[in-house]
């Protein structure tokens, strides 16, 4: 059998159904493909183009970032440990009134770089001028799920809300047939826009066969403003309108009762669970065990960069472990595997793309990530999952496949010059201050 | 004026009590010292042996890990997600049985080198047989305050405590003229320790004027245990014997009422912080606005490998920024400039060591970190305080100096051999698993 790659001498944490593992085991990629996976010996027979040696590290699928603002990498650390109102209004929303589709771009790069740099193979974003993103992803070789943020006032982007609409079926139409963007319908949240906004937007995502993604339940002031308005939780509310489904994801989901909880579990939504900006902004602790236990599928975010202010996987996931432990004072909880399995199979799963990607199963896209365990921090090595999530850092990425394709080789990126990203970024942001 | 390096072209965040910052800074060493600190063209006249370009990147004290366990990185991921006790005594205890000097000097040297390549410059350890600690520290090139752990029962390194006492006076003698190497007085806990031991310990620490490091207030059992015992909290236990002082280091301190906050505050006493380690064992959230509300010095630490599961204040101090925010729903507490100043200066407080390190003025000891800011997730750069905060990971760090010596230059060891060091760990390890 021949295949285009094989990598060999790593721990291969599969995520398949079993969470199987092999401790020292062999990938085949044949094409954008994995065509097998396994014990080294089983593999034996195949020969490969080109050998990477994973030099006893782990070898697992590329993490999955459900909850992202990329291009909002342009103001990180622009304001910092304010009042949420001050941030907004003073900082972010200048800035933001400041933008482009070129600097979206920008910013989109910018992040794409990070992220592969720190093992996300696929995003989820919401943002104005997303087709800018869309375009970034492409060229980085990520796999992403973008959708314009659609709300009821005018956008930079299209206009009034109508254009909005036909903005979206313009970018559905252009993006259909690209293999790894995914078009979705992204309303802001149940504060910002109407209900005959987001029925339609549900709708859009129906007839089309989309995600449908929304920020909800995110603070306390959300929940009251949604209560005062409409009697009711805003989860509750999207229920009434008929938008919890299967394609539903919610980002946050930090203010959720029992009878929330129960609501979304019965219709199958699933949440982006963004623990650093939840703590950064003070917005709260999302029930994430409850959500667990409820059996809702939950993926791993992390928020745009202004409230994080990195767009790294291991950190979000090393505080998705430690929060829920200390706030349910049970340290059993979110152990490791669970962790892991949120931030790979489950986060493809809220994406709609759990057949495609999120495990290292033979016939899914070839989204690998190969960490090396060599350095002082990573040894000794008695648990690759442990290790995973509560000692690697973004450096420990040594390279990263998306299609079968290389786009961070030997800690390089291949497809984006990042020292030029970086440089037009400092020039471009110059009046933000 | 002659200097030996020159470290220029960067943001100096010097950490003095004016909170200086110099944004295109220069910094000269002679010998050990820092010669001088400022805007470049202030230090113009001085001339250096060797010239450090930190390329627009970040000067800063190097951190102070007050509370850390370093030789337990033999058990990093040894085993994780238990319950406290089922974690202590089915896998730590019996792991712990098997050390011996050797190994204690290995964990440290593993730790050392980790520490050093996150920037850490200095290190409050208790373990046993801590002159191995101790010994790991100097031949790192590390600052470190060490005291061997005494406790009611038998030591695997002294035997009984009346022999613990000896071995502490033989520790103080051995080490009394090290230039980096400080021993402290350090009784395991309040639980582990008869008053007896406790008061003898302190008393040793007062002739020979040393720091006086406990764990205190860490858990709800401890707590129980305490009241249960003695009739009072784990503070008041400690003050009615007389001591809480100025040369008392607490870690942990979850469990502190508003009268023991009072009583700590009155005395002067310091607490030493591990967010990640209290999180991670669901020990609780220690109320750390209310410590620096009430004027209390608080420090950051790492805890031990087995409970964190890696000894990196970066991502330590980003733990205790944000998760005081949620707790107290206000997102302006534990600000970037304040949990800084907890990682450097005030953790060189808390152990007695703020004259000698900690900030970088004239004439302190020349113990610097050079951050670089020039990959994606460092860019852009709007305030440096937010960007090591909220931003940096370890791999961001090029240059570490102790005492005017760079122990990790260009991000490579230049004291230990970690390939070897590494080595020998996998291999003694094996036993434990
Ligand atoms: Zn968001
Ligand atoms: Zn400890």
């Amino acid at each position: 059998m021949q295949a285009d790659i094989l990598i060999e001498n790593g721990w291969i944490l599969t995520m398949d159904p079993e969470n199987t593992v092999f401790e020292k085991g062999s990938l085949a990629i044949s094409g954008e493909s994995i065509l097998a996976v396994g014990k080294a010996e089983d593999l034996s027979h195949i020969e490969a183009r080109e050998k990477v040696d994973a030099r006893g590290g782990v070898i697992l699928p590329g993490f999955v970032n459900v909850h992202t603002h990329a291009s909002m990498t342009l103001f990180r650390g622009l304001a910092d440990d304010l009042p949420l109102m001050r941030w907004l209004e003073d900082h972010i929303f200048p800035a933001e009134a400041r933008l482009t589709p070129e600097l979206v771009r920008l910013g989109a790069e910018l992040a794409c770089l990070e992220m592969m740099a720190s093992g996300t193979t696929t995003f989820c974003d919401m943002y104005l001028f997303e087709n800018a993103v869309a375009e970034a992803a492409d060229t980085a070789g990520m796999r992403a799920v973008v959708g314009e943020v659609l709300y009821d006032f005018p956008s930079p982007c299209y206009g009034p809300i109508e254009k909005g609409f036909l903005h979206v079926e313009e970018m559905i139409g252009r993006w259909k047939y690209h293999p790894r963007i995914t078009i979705a319908l992204k309303p802001h949240s149940p504060y910002l826009c109407a209900p005959e906004l987001l029925s339609r937007a549900f709708d859009m995502a129906e007839t089309h066969n989309l995600p449908f993604v929304i920020h909800l339940a995110e603070t306390a002031a959300e929940t009251e403003t949604i209560k005062k308005t409409y009697g009711k939780s805003p989860v509750a509310h999207l229920a009434d309108l008929g938008l919890l489904s299967q394609r539903t994801l919610a980002a946050h989901c930090v203010k959720m009762d029992e009878a929330d909880i129960e609501l979304f579990a019965m219709k199958g939504s699933s949440v982006a669970h963004n623990p650093q900006s939840n703590m950064k902004l003070a917005s709260g602790i999302a029930p994430v065990p409850a959500f667990l236990k409820a059996g809702i599928t939950v993926g791993i975010g992390t928020d745009g960069a202004a409230s994080n202010n990195d767009l790294n996987m291991l950190s979000e996931m090393r505080s998705a472990a430690l929060i829920h432990k200390v706030t349910s004072a049970d340290p059993t909880l979110m152990d490791a595997g669970t962790i892991l399995r949120m931030a790979t199979i489950d986060g493809a799963k809220c994406l709609g793309l759990d057949e495609i990607t999120g495990s290292l199963e033979e016939g899914k896209q070839a989204d690998i990530i190969l960490m090396d365990t060599d350095k002082p921090h990573m040894t000794p090595l008695y648990n690759p999952f442990s290790q995973v999530v509560y000692a690697a850092g973004r450096n420990d990425i040594r390279d990263v496949f998306v299609a079968g394709k290389g786009i961070y080789r030997n800690r390089c990126h291949t497809t984006l010059d990042a020292d030029a990203i970086c440089r037009r970024v400092r020039e471009a942001v110059l009046t933000f201050r």
